[in-house]
C-alpha cells in the first residue's frame, strides 16, 4: 500500500510522462452494478477465482473487497464461498463509498466489470487517492474500459504476475460556490467534464467565463462544457470538440450550441483556474453537473470553479498507443472504407 | 548577450510557464519589408531615435541593425544619420540572413515593422536560437503583431528603460526526406504550421499520418495541417480546428476537406514525433509548405517528420492574459454584440 | 377581407415566388406583450394615430383591434380614445386568441411591436390562414422584426397609402400521436422549429427518424430540430445547421450534440412527411416543443409528425433581398472587418 | 426520340415530382474509359448480349453505339461480333463526343461501367439534353454508381421489359466572363460543382459573390464551391456543407477554408442567378474547376455565373428513396454502430 500512497503524492508531474508499472497487488476491489443479476454471478465467479489462485509463492490468492450489498445476496452465497477454505473469511471483504472515501490506501487495484457508468462511478468512489483501475468491457472496447472480458483470465494473471501499467489520467477538481461563500465539502472530483447547462429551462443561459480571475467571455449557449482530455472522447466530441490526447495538460471549453457563429471550441492550459458563474442579472438559473451525476442549481450568483486535480485517475492499460487505437475502433475515426464514398 | 543565450538554453522546459523579464537590451536589429519605401521613412526615424536616445546612464542610445538592403539606399541616407554623430559610425550596422542564422547572439532584441507575414519571416531568419521580438502593428493589432506602432516611443523607452517581458512560443521543428533520407540541411523551424496538399493537382492526397512510428491514421484530403498552438489561430482554424492556448505543449492535427465524415479535428503531445508520408503507391505527389513558405514537392516514399523544436520564439508582451484578448479583438471569438442576433 | 382569404388559398404554391402586393388595409391588429407598460403607451400612441389619420379619401383612418387584456387597462384608456371622436367607438376593437382562430379573415394587417417571441406568438394565434404581419423592432432588426419603430409613421403611412409587399413563409403542420392515436386537435403550426429532444432527463434521447414512412436513421444525440428555412436562422443554426434561405422548399433535419461523428445535418424536401417516434424499447422519454412553446413529454410508443402546411407565415417586407442583408446584419455571417483577422 | 426531346422539355419543372417511367428504348450507348482493358472486355459481352436478345416481339435485339475508340480495337472485335448475324453491321454503331453533343436524342438509354468520374464524364457529354443515364458500379455503390453490375442481365432485361424510372437532377449552367465579355461557347453544363479557388497561388482568394446583382458578401478562403444538391455529397461535404435531398431547388454555397469565424455554408434559391468575380483589385487570380475537369484561369475582373441549367441529368433509379438508402451505404452517414462509442 505505501508504494501506492507514494506513486499518487507524485503523479501529478507525471501525467505527460510514460507508463508506471506496479508490482505486486494483493488487495483487489471489485466494483459492478450491485443489482444486476448476471453481474453478481459473475463477480462470484471472479471473487473465487482471485482467492483461490495461488499467488506470490504461496498455496492461496489474494484479497478480494466486494460491494456491501453482496453480503447477504443469496446469488453471491459468501458462505458457500467460505466453506472451500475457511482462509477466505478473512481474505473475503466488502467495501462501501465510506470506506472507499477513507481508505483508497488498503487497494492495491480496483477491477471495474460493466461500462463507462461503472468506471465514472469509480471515480466518483475515489475522491482523493484512486488505485489502479482495471476495466473490463462485455461487448466492444472502450476509452475507459478497454480490456476484453472474454480473456479476463489471462488478463488477471498477467496483471498479477507480471505487474500492471498504468497511466495518469488528468482529472477535474470542481467546487460550487453559493453566493460567494465556496462550501468547501462540495467538491467533486471529475474525470469526463462538468457540464453547466439550462437544464429544464425554457431560456437559454447567459454564463459569464473567467480564466485566473480575468473576464475571458460571457457565453449564451444552451450550456457549456469544461472537459478534461480524457473527457474529449464524451459530450464534448458531440458538442463539437476536437480529441485531445489524454497526456496533454488542458482544460477543453467547449459551448453546447451556442448563439454566436463564431464560438470556436477553445483549449486552455490546465494550469489556469477557470470560473463560471450566472450573473446576478440573468432571468433564469443554470444547472452544473459532474460526470453526467447530480445536477445541481446554480442560482444568480452562484458559480463553480474547475482546477488541475491533485489526484489523477490511475487507468490500468495495455499500451501506450492505446488511445489512439480505441479512437479509430470506438470512434470510426476517419476509418478507411467511408473514405471510399467519395470517389 | 550571454544572458540571452543562456536563456535560450533553458526555454525548452519553460513554455508552459510564466514570463521572463529580460534588461538592459543594448544591440537592436530591426525587421521590415526593404522595398517598402514608407517602412523605409519609418525605419530611418526608428534608428535614428535608438541610436540618439540617451540610455543607461551615458549621453548616447544602443546600437542599431538595419537590412544590409538599406546600406545604400537613399530614401534610409545611412551618411546623414551618421553626420549627426560620429559614433553612430560604429553603431549602426547592417544584418543579412547569414548574420541572423550565424550569429543570432549578436542581438538583445528585434524589432519587426509589418503584419504576420514580416514576423512569420523573422521566425524563419532566426533558425537556431531566435532573440526577443517585440513586433508592431499599423493597423488593428494581431497575435503576433501585439504592440501599437502609434504609441512606439512610449513602448520602446519603457522596454528599455524597464525591461522587456518575453513569452516563449514552441515551434516545430520539420524535416524533410527524400525516400528515406533525410537532408539534415533541410530542416524548417516553424512557428505556425507546416501543411502538406495536394497543390495544383487535380487529385485529393493520400497521406500516412505516423505518430513515435505508430501509423495513427490514413488521410485522405486535400491536405493536412501540423500547427503549432501558435498556429491555432491561422490556418488551423479555417480549416475548422480549435482555438489552443500558446502554453499548452501540444501539436494540431487538423485535415484539409476530409473525404469521411468523421475525420474530426486532433491535438497530440509535443512529446510525439509525427511523420507524414506520401505512400508509394499513391498516385499523385503532395507538397509541403512551412509557415506559408517555399512549396516543396513530396514525391512518393518522401516524408517530413515534426517535432517540437528546441528553439522557441520569444515574443515580447505586455502581460499574460494578452493572447485572450487578442481572440476577441481579432478574431472576433464569440463577440457579444452578435449574441443578440437570436433573442 | 375575400382577397385576402383568396390569397391564402393560392399561396402554397407560392412559396417560391416573388412578393405579393397588397392594397388597402382597412382593419388593423395589433399585437404586444400586454403586460409592459411602456407597450402599452406605445399602443396606445399607435392605435390613436391609425384611427385618427384620414385613408382612402375619407377624414378618418382605419379600424384597430388591440388585445382585450387592455380593454380595461388606465393606461390604455379607451375611453379617452373615444372622447376624441365618438366614430373610434366602432372603430376600436378587442382581440382574444378565439377570435384570431375562428376569424383570420376580418383583418387585413396585424402589427407587432416586440422581439421574436411576439412574432412566434402572432404565428401561434393564427393556426389557420395568416393575415399580412408587419414587425416592428425596437433596437437591432432581426430576421422577422424587420421594420425600425424608430421611423414607424413613415413606414405605416406608406403601407396603407401604397399598399405592402408580403412574402410568404413556409410553416410545419406538426401533430403528435400518443400511441398511434393522432389527436386531431393537437397540430401546431410552427414558423421555426419543432424540437425534440432529453427535457431534463439525464439519458440521451434514442429516437426513430422516418420520411415518408421509410426509416432514415436512429437519432442518438441530446435532440433533434426539424425547422423551417426561416427557423435556419434560430436554434438549428446554434446546433450547426446551414442557412438556407425562406424561399426554399425544404425540412432542415439537425441533431443536437448527435453520439456519432458522421452526423451531418441534412435537409429533405417539403413534400417529404417526416414522422419522429420514440421507441417502445427506449430507456426514457422525451419531450416536444413547438417553436419554443409548451413542451409536452413523447412518452414510449409517442411520435410527432412534421410535414409542410398549407397555412404559411405572411411576412411584410421591404425588399425581396431583404433576408441576404439581414443574415450579415444580425449574425455577422462572414462580416468582412473579421477577415483582415487572418492577414 | 421524340418522346425523349418532349420528356426533357418539360423536365425543369419536374425536378421536385416523382419518377418518370420511359419504355421502349431501342438504342442504347455505353460509355466507359475506352483504354482500360478489362472495361473493353465487359463492354465487347454487354453490347453483343444487347445485340443478340431478342427484344420488342422480334428476334433480335437492340441497337448499341460504342465509343468510336473500340471501331478498330483487336480486342473488342467488332468483325468477330459482326459475323455472328449480318443484321448487326447496321445495329453496331460508334459515338464521338460530337455526335453525343449534336444528336442526343438519337439514344434512348446510356449505360456506364465505372466510377464517379464516368458519369461526370457522361453529364459533361451531353452537353444540352441528357438521354437516361443506367449507371453501373463495380464494388459498392455510390449515389450516381446506383446499380449492381454483378446483376447486370437482370437489371437490363428489367429495364427494356418493363421500362425504366428516371429522376430528374439538377445541373448548373456555368459561363466564363472575361472583363464582362461573356463567350458563349465557353458554357460548363454541372452535375457536381463548380469550384472557384487559388489554385497553386500562395495566397487567399478574394471573390466578390453576388445572387441576381445583389453583393452577397465577400469571400476570403481558400476557395467557394457552388453546388447542386447532387454534389452535396461530394466536395461540399468535405467542405462541411450539409446533405441536401436532388428534389430540392437550391444551390449550395460552401467556403473553402474561411477565413472569418461566421461564414457558416449557405443554401440559395435555384432561381436566383449567381456571379463569382474576381475583384479588379485582387493580388492574385483564382481558378475555376467545373465539375472537377479543366481548370481555367480567372483573372482579375473575370467572373462566372451559375445558374440552373434547362438541362437536367437524368438518372436511372430503382426506387424514389434511393438516396437516403445510399447516403447510409455510402457516408456511413450516422451509422448506429458508431453510436455505441459514446455510451
Amino acid at each position: 500500500q505505501v508504494q501506492t500512497a507514494a506513486g499518487v503524492r507524485e503523479v501529478p508531474k507525471q501525467i505527460a510522462r510514460k507508463t508506471v508499472t506496479i508490482m505486486k497487488t494483493k488487495n483487489i476491489l471489485i466494483v459492478t452494478k450491485a443489482r444486476d443479476n448476471d453481474l453478481i454471478t459473475i463477480t462470484q465467479e471472479l471473487a473465487l477465482w482471485l482467492l483461490e489462485t495461488p499467488r506470490y509463492d504461496r498455496d492461496i490468492g489474494v484479497c478480494v473487497y466486494v460491494d456491501e450489498q453482496l453480503r447477504n445476496s443469496r446469488r453471491f452465497d459468501a458462505d458457500g464461498i467460505i466453506q472451500k477454505d475457511q482462509r477466505f473469511a478473512r481474505m473475503l471483504n466488502y467495501w462501501t463509498p465510506e470506506l472507499c472515501w477513507s481508505n483508497p490506501d488498503l487497494f492495491d487495484l480496483v477491477v471495474t466489470l460493466g461500462g463507462d457508468g461503472t468506471v465514472l462511478y469509480t471515480s466518483w468512489l475515489f475522491q482523493r487517492i484512486v488505485p489502479p483501475v482495471l476495466s473490463f468491457a462485455y461487448g466492444s472496447l472502450g476509452f475507459l474500459t478497454n480490456f476484453d472480458y472474454h480473456d479476463w483470465t489471462n488478463i488477471l494473471d498477467e496483471a498479477l504476475n507480471n505487474g500492471i501499467k498504468v497511466n495518469l489520467r488528468m482529472r477535474h477538481a470542481v467546487q460550487r460556490a453559493e453566493q460567494d461563500t465556496v462550501n468547501e465539502s462540495e467538491q467533486y472530483e471529475v474525470l469526463n467534464e462538468v457540464v453547466i447547462d439550462r437544464g429544464p429551462s425554457p431560456f437559454i443561459s447567459s454564463l459569464d467565463l473567467f480564466g485566473d480571475d480575468h473576464l475571458l467571455t460571457i457565453v449564451q449557449a444552451d450550456g457549456l462544457i469544461l472537459s478534461t482530455p480524457t473527457g474529449s472522447t464524451a459530450y464534448s466530441l458531440s458538442a463539437g470538440g476536437s480529441l485531445v490526447h489524454p497526456e496533454i495538460p488542458a482544460t477543453l471549453v467547449t459551448p453546447i450550441c451556442p448563439h454566436t457563429l463564431s464560438f470556436r471550441p477553445m483549449l486552455l492550459p490546465d494550469s489556469m483556474v477557470l470560473r463560471v458563474s450566472v450573473p446576478k442579472e440573468s432571468r433564469s438559473k443554470s444547472y452544473a453537473s459532474f460526470d453526467g451525476r447530480c445536477r445541481v442549481p446554480l442560482r444568480q450568483g452562484d458559480y463553480v470553479t474547475v482546477r488541475a486535480s491533485q489526484f489523477p485517475y490511475r487507468q490500468v492499460v495495455q499500451s501506450r498507443n492505446e488511445w489512439i487505437d480505441s479512437i479509430s475502433r470506438t470512434l470510426s475515426w476517419n476509418v478507411r472504407d467511408k473514405q471510399k464514398a467519395f470517389t
